[in-house]
């Protein structure tokens, strides 16, 4: 019998579709080689991209040139543009404004072939201190309510391009999405005077069943009514509302569990294209006590379709506590070990038969 | 510079992109002939889906056997099943309760090759005349608050099957996306009195831009604040909250605007795959005066990414005005005229180079 769950926090519905159930090889699919070719993202082509905003690089180097680790540029082709105010205005039952906003595009190192859990730790430590300092220079910008970090990865996740990057966008108004977690969080800390986030990593923590890697700060789990298979949260073990304000000593144990839970995601599912988004506090808040920043990581596998949009409901073939049990036992320890893990994989029963 | 337009009925933001402006050749792709083989859809394979709750055949052929020309069966893989009740619980600080629901396929008709507009127009309005028993049917079950019905065409909007098919699937709780749309319109008559569906109705018809074909009782137009590029949504042009109260004689129109409609998006985009929905009223609710039944046909030209899934904010590089534009002028009077109108296509100014 599928089930029907409720995202804790918000009004999100998910069919947890047992019967369709899905494992690993079910996802198959045809693996496109990388293309190769002219990229504009590649060093020595520092020109094609517009001048960089920030680059940690070769002190001897000189900025728009080779010689750097991390680079960020302003998106060539933005969905929103950084001059101007906004605008706002009538139009008969409508309402508009300019399409103001910052977009920027973050190269996660010169390496074409490089996904960002093929870099060392510390390298993906550093990935994270660019997006931090961005966030800090974009938020002093008065227009902007709210700043938005997400990873394309593969041409059907809707990356255009296959050098691997994350997108930073500054938005005039806070997202509808981001709105719905600051409600649904709110409206439990009203209830409680506790954090949902918080009240969600105690009850993962003490169950178990849905946990996929822990660290000193971080959590990585599957949320329990998550949307899409193999989906997975990571969320700081201790309260935080903004990503930017993550203490500094954090920072390897979140480079840590990303490039573990990237991996464990990439052998399981040979190597699948996947979104990932960070959700933090918006713009010109203090620190708030109901909202906790994280990371939805959500592997694309799955077609969204009609009833998803029509319903704004998802239908995910892949109990979460079924793919946290084999996130959470996959061995890391080298690429042989691919066949080996599909294999204990297969092995593994539906969570539902070893319940009741 | 972009715009950033909201959806009238809900908090949605759109950014109609008009620096990333894609006109209908810059959507090309491979297209993915028919596979063919065997299909449990087709006629004299009756046997390999479950029993039909409803057909219109032959009155001297037997149920599940040829001579049908519309054919509704349960889904073999149900996404929520039809037994036993809900039983609501909680699990911590989760809520769950048994999937729940009804899981219909509609078989358009025995032809595997047709797609619904290549059927002629009284075999279309035989079709909305299943769909409107299936809803009157299913809303006699005091478990369902909501019936959804939509269908996926192609590989790439989600259809798992070739065979030209819709979806109706009845679900124990409201929706999130009709929620949204049932309490923006709310909203709209508590402060003015007046249905937003028809307020928009009246404004497009003064306007002119955004409408692409109209008949006696419906209207199609690409929507203000569409989310994707050639999005169109058909609307009666009276007032009316539940699709399967409408009139009798609305129904040849209703074929009508639906053939003429995806027709021209299949010349205009070389046959794009496609979803389609229809909101309508919940269950168990009373005619609304400020609720209007509509059909949403969402192309699938566009991938859903990293940024849509964080913000909720839709990114569409087509305006909803040059959309409108192209698939008002379409000539459909032949196959033959395929190159000439994709030539005229080409030739389309963008709305706004013309405005102001």
């Amino acid at each position: 019998m599928p089930e029907l769950r409720k995202s804790p926090i918000m009004e999100r519905w998910v069919i947890i579709s047992t019967e369709r159930g899905k494992r690993p090889l079910d996802f198959k699919r045809e693996k496109k080689p990388m293309v190769g070719g002219f990229c504009p993202f590649c060093t020595g082509k520092e020109d094609k991209t517009p001048p960089e905003v920030l680059a940690y690089r070769d002190p001897l180097s000189t900025p728009n040139s080779p010689g750097w680790k991390v680079r960020v540029v302003p998106n060539k082709f933005p969905a929103l543009q950084i001059e101007g105010d906004l605008d706002k205005r009538g139009d008969g039952i409508y309402d508009l404004m300019r399409g103001v906003g910052a977009h920027e595009v973050l190269i996660e190192s010169p390496d074409h072939t490089k996904n960002l859990h093929h870099l060392p730790q510390e390298h993906i430590e550093s990935i994270f201190w660019a997006l931090r300092d961005r966030c800090i220079d974009l938020k002093k910008d008065s227009r902007f309510r709210y700043i938005l970090i997400f990873k394309n990865w593969g041409e059907e996740a809707g990356a255009s391009l296959e050098h691997s990057h994350m997108q930073v966008i500054a938005t005039p108004i806070i997202p509808k999405r981001a709105i719905e977690e600051l409600e649904g969080s709110k409206f439990h800390y009203k209830l409680k005077e506790r954090c949902i986030f918080c009240d969600i990593l105690k009850q993962e923590q003490k169950e178990g069943s849905r946990i996929i890697y822990s660290n000193e700060y971080f959590i990585a789990i599957a949320p329990y009514a998550s949307r899409f298979p193999f989906e997975t949260w990571i969320l700081p073990l201790q309260h935080i509302s903004a990503f930017e304000k993550t203490p500094t000593e954090w920072f390897p144990a979140l480079a840590d569990i990303m490039k573990t839970v990237l991996t464990r995601l990439d052998i399981t599912l040979d190597e699948p294209p996947f979104n990932f988004i960070i959700h933090s506090a918006p713009c010109k808040t203090p620190d708030l006590d109901y909202y906790h920043w994280h990371i939805e990581i959500m592997p694309k596998l799955t077609k969204v379709a009609g009833f998803e949009w029509g319903s704004g409901f998802y239908i995910n073939p892949t109990p979460p506590e079924y793919a946290a049990e084999v996130l959470r036992d996959v061995d890391i320890g080298g690429a042989d070990d691919k066949n080996t893990t599909k294999e204990k994989v297969e092995d593994k029963e539906w969570p539902q038969k070893k319940s009741k």
